[in-house]
């Protein structure tokens, strides 16, 4: 067995793919233009075209958080409120990002048991927001992750009506994809019947949690939300001056759908631990749908895991639950590593 | 010849140095913790300390912006002046990062003919601040290019001087070092006597066009002023989780002195490229004590060498001057290089 | 009957004061320094710290958003967390001004019934914040509004232990005191004894809802946290150059305790008020302790008023819940005023 | 003689008029709605409209610095840049508002000897940002004082020359009209001329240094630049509750044109000063167009006339220069005070 494999901490604790490092050496010969005025960069927005099926503009950044924040400080003004799920990435692990691209746009969260929200939730906050006028922040954007925080992955039906009655409302919808291919390949659908086709306006399109070295994009698929896009990257610092090996590693994602596949083993790994743990008497606290499993894992369990080096972290879940920790599998993880760690569960666990 | 290198427009249209490639793929292998809590990173640490001979924090970032932005930020408050030249590339080049950044401080700007500023520079509009009290932005941080926008390098006693009247003040030093190693190779000291030895505070340390993917540091010579630069970092989205592969490229660049290699085989295509140009009776705006050399060329000559695909950027002069254009060397640039540059020049092109 | 006082709807929506006006037009002759080095100014700074019985600083401005968020831009950095009641006027009616004053940071909502925060509330947030590290924003301050916008006072044992939590963890306290002054009539305690010595670090002290015209002020009990307050204010537009005439509303406010009279007529009215209400059967949804009164009036008495041009907002209720008004007693109201609306009420309203 | 005129600091040591007091104190009865839901600002938007001769949008705020930085908030986005004088308030006496409320735009300096702007100064700065792309702010304002900080006035072919210019770029025009009043006695044609028919398209129209105690207004005369202007100015906590105080006294000055006929009075003092400084020999720096006379006065001249009290700032001039000083006269200021001064200067004086 693998030691390396242990961690069940987060996918981004993972190695880059082969093909990723091997599109950075492919790309690294001679000179090319700089800040994106290269062949890869172009490469990559006609692969993003053929993947998603229409026009559309895709600009690469190195973090998620930049492409979470920057997609949103698009969308929204400085006085502007953006709609979400309470325990959304931008809301909980982003360090305010959002409202400091912004310029001080404010979070509103939503709740929900799964980490979806549902259309009928954004018609109260919002004609509250419209009765106070200027005492309120503008409703400006509606922010949904995919897959969710708790490893949920919304259904077309309900993407199409939330970003249907946030469009009524005046909303940009944004997707926070540093999943999204887990989703779609939970989804069994094309990218864009997972995007735009449900009406999505911008999509922060996640490649490094899914096996890239450090590759995120923003695409809009309605280009003229994105008009001064390039001018806010460049003042965050978030362009590269050798812009294709940022390029690169997000082409070496689409080519052979590389992304798919990576999302689909990582999403298998999840569902047969799920099922392991199942066996074993221990309670899921969600459905697995994506790569991340969340279950209700005695304090004893946890601390003998732990003890062989197994790593993951607890959840935080409300006072009096019992306690719970997240596991998240990985594009490069086997069957043998999550076999290794539901052997290693005593039989009296549950 | 090879043809790829025909570009003298910037350092960073040159690929990534083998090394740092092949550093990528050492350390892609297995998990390791994200965010930097990892061995790359530690190992970092420890290697900017053996390299700079002192105590200090170094914190990895992508792009050269964000290092200027970050550390700016770490130093003044949103109500700060910040001193630097006019020709700054924080002021010309980074659209507004820096007032993005530390959320509007201003750069208020000195002149002068080599691009270095003049200890005795700072009195005056400092003197004028102080009385304006609270209707003028509060002076906090001096930011200095090393080698400068002109391809100058500012001598140690220069920036002795320069660093003690700024701390006289009151001032911050902050050192935009993305030529940092063309301007140490230049001055044959050690880092340490190019940096804190001067008084230096904080230093914007260049690798991308030096032979990085995609790597710069920002480093605090006075630990005390790093306090809350990760939460800046995080929230600027400029933390990387697979943070490995950002500090790999950095440790590559100090192994072995990698980084002062590079910058000698730079600096010294730059001397070889003044002379031949000399030779040929072509005026130089600038000595060369860098990569960058800076010649009056007639707009004829221009022409003709970019008819061959040669490339470099026209710069900027006073109305009535000659024509002049900016040619940048790299650290994979070989005598050949520059050779078929010169080569290429008509005789009677003075 | 005076028809001017069938205005429930705010303590804001009543003309200043005589003694306000008066003072205006005494500081109005010859000419003085601007931007308050004035003598109306220097007073006062005297005039406050004879009130409050200490050392303090104390800045005026014009309006209360200003000062809680000139208040709160002093206490936290911009990736800080303030921590406040989810119904707290800084997160509900400022259109993100204190995210817009900081720089970004993020209100952090608890709640409650009685818009009161208690001190164990804040443990579990902040070590979740501590845990999440730079994921995080940095636990920064509480802001706490006394009298709350649930019309319901802080007794001082209350503000003491809350206070002392937050400093445990680090925090500044703030308090917003638009009604600070309706807090301390309900109190009968002095003004000290309602702030720094339970612990408050920065008030807001509200004047126009008591009787001024525009003018609250931002007083530091620790004149340490004002260090750079003046150029804040200045750079947001908040230094007045005529600044005798903000300073001289606050002195009037404090000579002869007029603030305190004002606050004891506003709330004595609420109490006749809430009394009169409850011997017709209508049900009060909170306490009555400064100068706001919740009762739960059925739409059709809100209606059978209105028509007889009383005013008064509607105040959301949890779905399901029988609807709600607030009505707010001012300064300037008399019990004939209170009895009209009394008397207004059919018999079987309830 | 009133000794309290002995005061040339600065118009806004004057205190506010007669009518001003008188205005407040007039609408200070009875309740209306808040924050600008009130018969006095209804009446402001037309009285501005008859002024002005055209549909226009108009704000109140209470200082120049609010005014001029939510209007060009209002005109920039946080990435763009504002071409104003190097002399202009925006740039030296605001403490870095503009970046602030703009979210780091970034003012980009152009200069002249006599405070102005001339129309061929705009194309090789735009020519240089469009050609620098992403890499420099966006070229998105331009900001013109009328009067100028020199006390001179822009003729209205100048003006039209200049906003044509401004506008072929693709600028807004903003006019920092704290001296508006001045300009237009100046100009002796209509507020229209002076205006929007010269292409300004948003004016901080000033009232403060005028006569009023804190009063100024920011119009838009494309109403769809105003759309999101109230949401800006609540944030920025300059929406008063009880604006009827604050339009009131731009009523005040509008009302029998108030407003021209005390710039008039502050005109015909600095002309009868200019006069006597030059029958006395000393040199005027500028012409004298507005209510600022900049006068050369030897040291030993300044030091005699503060030693009998009399208030003057002293003008920073180029090394080498002779000392000078500025002389502001203001709306009430009468013969009398402008002959006491100029019989104070001994005979040998120039």
């Amino acid at each position: 067995m693998n030691p390396r494999r242990r961690s069940f901490a987060s996918d981004n604790v993972a190695p880059a793919a082969p093909e990723i490092i091997a599109a950075l050496s492919r790309v690294n010969t001679g000179t090319v233009h700089s800040y994106g005025d290269d062949p890869e960069t172009r490469r990559l927005a006609t692969l993003a075209q053929e993947t998603f099926e229409c026009e559309l503009v895709i600009h690469p950044v190195a973090t998620g958080t930049a492409a979470n924040s920057l997609a949103l400080a698009s969308l929204v003004p400085p006085f502007g409120a953006v709609y979400c799920h309470e325990l959304a990435h931008i809301n909980t692990d982003e360090c305010g990002a959002p409202e400091f691209f912004s310029g001080g746009a404010k979070l509103l969260t939503l709740g929900s048991p799964n980490g979806k929200l549902a259309a009928p939730q954004l018609a109260a906050p919002i004609a509250h927001a419209r009765e106070m006028g200027v005492h309120h922040v503008l409703p400006a954007a509606l922010s949904i992750s995919q897959a969710t925080e708790w490893g949920t992955v919304y259904r077309r039906d309900e993407l199409t009506a939330l970003a249907a009655a946030a469009h009524e409302h005046g909303l940009k919808v944004h997707m926070d994809g540093a999943r999204f291919a887990n989703a779609v390949a939970h989804l069994k659908c094309s990218p864009a019947e997972a995007s735009w086709k449900c009406g999505v306006d911008a999509l922060s399109f996640g490649a490094t949690k899914n096996g890239a070295l450090a590759a995120e994009a923003v695409i809009f698929f309605k280009p003229e939300l994105a008009r001064e896009f390039e001018l806010r990257r460049k003042r965050a610092g978030h362009l590269w001056s050798k812009m294709r090996f940022l390029s690169a590693q997000l082409n070496a994602c689409f080519e052979n759908e590389l992304w798919l596949r990576h999302a689909r083993q990582a999403n298998a790994m999840a569902a047969r631990l799920a099922e392991g743990l199942r066996k074993r008497g221990i309670a899921l606290l969600q459905p697995v749908e994506a790569n991340e499993v969340f279950a209700a894992f005695p304090a004893k369990l946890s601390a003998a895991l732990r003890s062989q080096e197994f790593e993951f972290y607890d959840w935080p879940v409300p006072a009096g639950s019992s306690p719970a920790v997240r596991l998240v599998t990985a594009y490069d993880m086997v069957s043998d590593d999550v076999d290794a760690l539901l052997a290693a569960i005593p039989a009296s666990s549950a």
